[in-house]
C-alpha cells in the first residue's frame, strides 16, 4: 500500500511537470495571434500585475505598460497594416513555481510591396506560478543582428 | 485503497488531458510538411470525412476536398517550384472529445528572385476525437491584413 | 491490490511516452537558439557522439564536426551579419529507446538590405535515448525546392 502511495506521489510529481511544460508553451504560443488581433486585455492577462517587458527601445514596467503597449499608435498601425508576431516553439525549464522559457521570433508584415521579414528575434522569459496560472514576471527581446546583447540571452 | 483508485482516476483524467493536447499539437504540426511534399492521402487523414476547410477564396467541404486540393494544380504549382506552409506552434484548449486550436502560419515561396513570405495568416481548427484519433472537424484561415475577419477569430 | 499496481503500470507508461515527446520536442526548439548564438558545445550536445548531420553540400559525421560546423568562418559569418535558424513545431513520433521527428524551418538572414528568407527546408530526425538524455542520432536537411529528395523525407 505505501509503496503504490509512493508511486502514485511521484507520478503527480512528473505529471505536473509535464503540464507545466505544456502550460507555458500553449501561454506563449497565444501571445501572437492575440497581439495582432489587437487584444489588449488578452495580452495583459499573459503577464503578472507587475511583470515587465523590455524590448529594443520600449521597457514596459506593468501589465498596465503592455495594456497600453498594445493600444498604442505604433502597435496599431502595425496590425491596421497586418503583421505576424510570429513566435516560434518554446524551449523551456521549470522548477517549483518558477520557470525560464527561450524562443525565436520573426516579425512579417504586411505593405504595399506585399509582405516582408522586419525582424528576427531571440527572446527569453521568466515566469512564475501566480494563482494557479503561469503568467510572464519578466520578458526581453533582443534583435539577432549578432550582437552581444542578443547572445547573451543564452543558454537558457 | 478507495483512496488511492480515486487518486488514480484523476491521474488518469489529467493524462488523458495532456495527451490529447500533444496529439492536437502533433496532428497540426505535421500539416505543412505533409502538404509540402504533395501526400494528399496523409493530408486527407487530418481531417474527419465531412471535415471542412475555410481558405479565402476557397470552400472546402470534405475530406475529398480537401484531398482534392493537394492533387490541384494550384497546389502542385506552389510546392514544384517550393513552398513552406510554415505553420506556428499551436494554442489548444479540449474539452472532452472536442477541441479548439488557434495558430499563426506564413506561407513562403521560392522563385526566380528567391523566396519570398506570400502570406501571414491566422487560423481556427475544430476538432473531434474520431475513432480513437483527434481530426479536424473545421479549420478556417484568414490573412492576418488587418481585416475584421481575421481579428474575430480570436480569442480561443 | 494488483488492479491498482497494474493501473499503475500503464500510467507510467503512457506518462514516460508524453514527457519524451516533450524532452524531443525541447531538444530540437534549443536548436535554433543556440546556434544562432554560436553556443558551440550546447550545440554539439543535441547530437549522439557519432551523430551524424547531412545537410546540403556539408556531411558531419560526428558531435565534433557539428562542433566545427558552428566555429566555422560559414557559420560564424551568417549569425555575425544576424541569422535566423527558425525551426518549427515537430512531429515526433517515439518507439522505446527510438524516435523520430520532422519540422520545417526558414533560415533568415539580416544583410544590408534588411531581413529576408534565404531558405525553406524539411528536416528529419532521428533520435536515440543516450544515457537518460534524448540526442540527434541522424538529422539530414533538404530545402523545399520542389526536390525529389526533399519529398522523400515524408511522412514521418
Amino acid at each position: 500500500m505505501t509503496d503504490l502511495a509512493a508511486r502514485l506521489d511521484a507520478l503527480e510529481h512528473r505529471l505536473q511537470l509535464a503540464e507545466d511544460k505544456l502550460a507555458i508553451t500553449q501561454l506563449i504560443a497565444s501571445y501572437g495571434p492575440l497581439v495582432d488581433a489587437g487584444r489588449a486585455d488578452e495580452v495583459g492577462q499573459l503577464w503578472t500585475e507587475d511583470g515587465e517587458y523590455d524590448v529594443e527601445g520600449w521597457a514596459m514596467r506593468s501589465r498596465a505598460d503592455i495594456h497600453a503597449m498594445v493600444l498604442s499608435d505604433a502597435h496599431q498601425r502595425l496590425i491596421t497594416n497586418g503583421s505576424v508576431h510570429f513566435l516560434g516553439p518554446v524551449w523551456v525549464e521549470v522548477a517549483g513555481d518558477e520557470a525560464k522559457a527561450v524562443c525565436d521570433s520573426l516579425l512579417v508584415l504586411n505593405g504595399e510591396e506585399g509582405w516582408r521579414v522586419a525582424r528576427g528575434s531571440v527572446h527569453r522569459f521568466q515566469l512564475v506560478r501566480d494563482g494557479g496560472a503561469w503568467r510572464i514576471k519578466h520578458r526581453i527581446s533582443r534583435q539577432l543582428d549578432g550582437s552581444q546583447s542578443s547572445r547573451d540571452l543564452l543558454p537558457l
